[in-house]
């Protein structure tokens, strides 16, 4: 059983990751608000979780380094400089950064960069994804993300071979091309599939979100694996064991 | 045992055709090929299959009209002018004519109508469709004719309501929406899914092609339904007996 | 606005029936636990929703005619004497039972029978359901009510034509069998496909349950239908105006 | 461009080999029938594949020695004795064997096995297979090929863990288990599902045969490959790079 600090524990993941610590059995024992300083709070923790925010990570990582714990980091909009700050605290202490800390499509990212080295262009890549009807922006940061493993292993950008958006007279596919689909309807959590469509042939690969709650097991399972680690630079394919 | 003409019999689909009425028990009696008259050979026929072009309908019909046989059209593109033709001829002859010669399809539109009549607009509907890299549209013709079926039990217009290539920032989903995300890749002969998503739940009505044949079927199938029956205008609807 | 009452309201789809009440904008207005005696109770209320059990039928029904409302009963395991006694009450009152109050379900079985009576005996017809880990038996009673919705529009009995279990030297699938197959495994909340596989095509219709919420949300939707209505006895099929 | 023998030529399977070999632009040089002597033929050839019995196994490692050129055995059936002449006829020439000739199966049964080995037990494993109505045997050989390999990676005996053909009163999903569903109908040329349910989440990962023809079309990229390897044992992982 660890003791797990939470910055940023009020809001929505905030309190779904106090739901994930306490049925993995271990206990939440402190929280820091947003403005709030963290450093004198941190002491009894053996790890800190922080989906807060990019303008507080500078501070975050100080206190994780008084207090010489691990830290998990989850926020979003990071941009160069904190990844700066990032690797310079890493030095000191084990840092965990990630935009996705679901373990299923950690392992489904890992997958696909394999699938799209080992299969040839001629077997042409389609993901799909569908999310609930509020979601205001497509195609999805997962969706992206599986796209760039799939371009990553076959040596290729996805942004020069993105083909979203399909709509009207497209002509035939482009050769190489990465596809995107997109379904918005009701209240899906998450669902996503990257398709090799090959000569009478095709391999799929999904995910599929039940409930957004994977997101917090996922950062409580990332951070129970981080603590003891030595100092460095971490992601969730640690975790997982993943090359 | 039936006796079968068809006109344009030397294309991809005449040749499909001519396969489809072996298959069934029948017998191909006289193809006529673009261009010839059809006239002077449709007396030993019982009925007559037409996928060759707008140009030829006028002729068609009158031959079909002097042998006094059904005849069931496939031809794609039509305009106004021609569905004049056609009601014209069937005063006298059993007419069935269709853009999809699918039994699958056929019945997937009429169940889509169906559940888009019963589920209210709180289930947003979705439809997704894949087909092999050379297909030069998005979405197909099949997605649309099922995009229409579901916006008509709704009472709304497709046009007005359609949201099609999703990318970017799409804002949430409009309310009353359809939906509409493509695919494309390898040799796939054809996939359509219509998704209603409410609350929680997802109804997904889908019709999977495993080859192209089936609309070759579907049209001997069709035209075997029309030999005896009495002169009008008939779709692939009666044929399964859909109201 | 509605005032619903429900007897059984401690159990888990008790507890569920009241935050589904509150979500559609009623009021929760009494409760009746087991054994208890909801007579005097359920004056105030405008219908009265029943997942208690078979034992306690005969009581509420008594105090549903008392109070002069509605009643929708989701008790399982009824027999053929709990039957006699909803008919009875059904001359007083209006009266809706159902072994399944999801609206997604109930809606496929009804598309489920369409499919079937439309398609010939060469469609093969398969039913898959994925549920959790924790289920005990299969197939689900969902899978076996959409296999009599099919079997009973062919005209077929169900017991006699069911293939469920396929393991070892099966022998080549016997012509009109209606197929089972069953998937467990962690938290699915309940999925099922009916297909139609005919030649070269096939046609899927499918249920997604991402929450056991559902089937709350579907009786208090029901119990609001319900409201209003001439004596007699209902059923889910009459709530979303199915033939 | 290659010369190509093939023994067994005549069979489906020969025949759709000889279709892959011209579409690959290579050359079909000599076809031995079962029973006839391929030693005086393979001469002219590049390579032999050898989809005949493995009663001429013997023989037909023979004349591939004495032609001194590569052979790719798709045989199937083959007991321990086949395999003890295998491994002596790779001293001196380049031998491939293998049970599934497809390049998406091949792919698939080494993503799951990375799948397998990377998610704990508490992702419960099911394998859901559809094959065309005349199929007499349930699961499928790549069905249970593909839980040798989710096994493999666990540590664990197939044949002790496999949960197949669920049916009646089953009791909660057994601990570890890996479980099997078998849907047959219509004409459907082979789909497996691999699926990895947790908690709240799944990863599913499928393979679609449109045609068989794939077959064919792997065991020429099969046999393509083996020209000029060393003498060896050699698996269809070697052909697409798997570790």
């Amino acid at each position: 059983m660890a003791q797990f600090g939470i910055i940023g524990h009020k809001g929505r993941m905030g309190r779904a990751i106090i739901d994930a610590i306490e049925e993995a059995g271990h206990e939440f024992c402190v929280g820091v608000d947003l403005g709030g300083d963290p450093a004198p709070l941190l002491g009894q923790c053996d790890v800190v979780v922080d989906f807060s925010s990019p303008e507080a990570l500078e501070q975050n990582l100080r206190s994780a380094k008084l207090a010489g714990i691990p830290i998990l980091i989850g926020t979003t909009g990071l941009e160069e400089k904190h990844f700066v700050l990032l690797s310079a605290a890493s030095e000191t202490i084990p840092v965990l950064q990630t935009g996705n800390t679901s373990l299923g499509v950690t392992l489904l990212a890992h997958l696909v960069r394999e699938a799209s080295a080992k299969l040839g262009a001629e077997w042409d890549i389609e993901i799909l994804e569908m999310h609930h009807r509020m979601k205001v922006d497509a195609p999805s940061g997962t969706a992206k993300l599986l796209g760039e493993a799939a371009a990553d292993a076959r040596g290729i950008d996805l942004p020069d071979n993105m083909e979203s958006g399909r709509h009207g007279q497209t002509g035939e596919r482009r050769e190489g091309a990465i596809g995107f689909a997109t379904l918005r309807g009701g209240t899906v959590a998450g669902e996503h599939s990257v398709i090799f469509a090959g000569k009478e042939e095709r391999l799929t690969l999904s995910h599929t979100a039940e409930d957004r709650s994977i997101f917090a097991r996922g950062a409580v399972r990332g951070a129970e694996w981080l603590i003891g680690k030595a100092p460095g630079r971490y992601s969730m394919n640690d975790v997982l064991g993943l090359g």
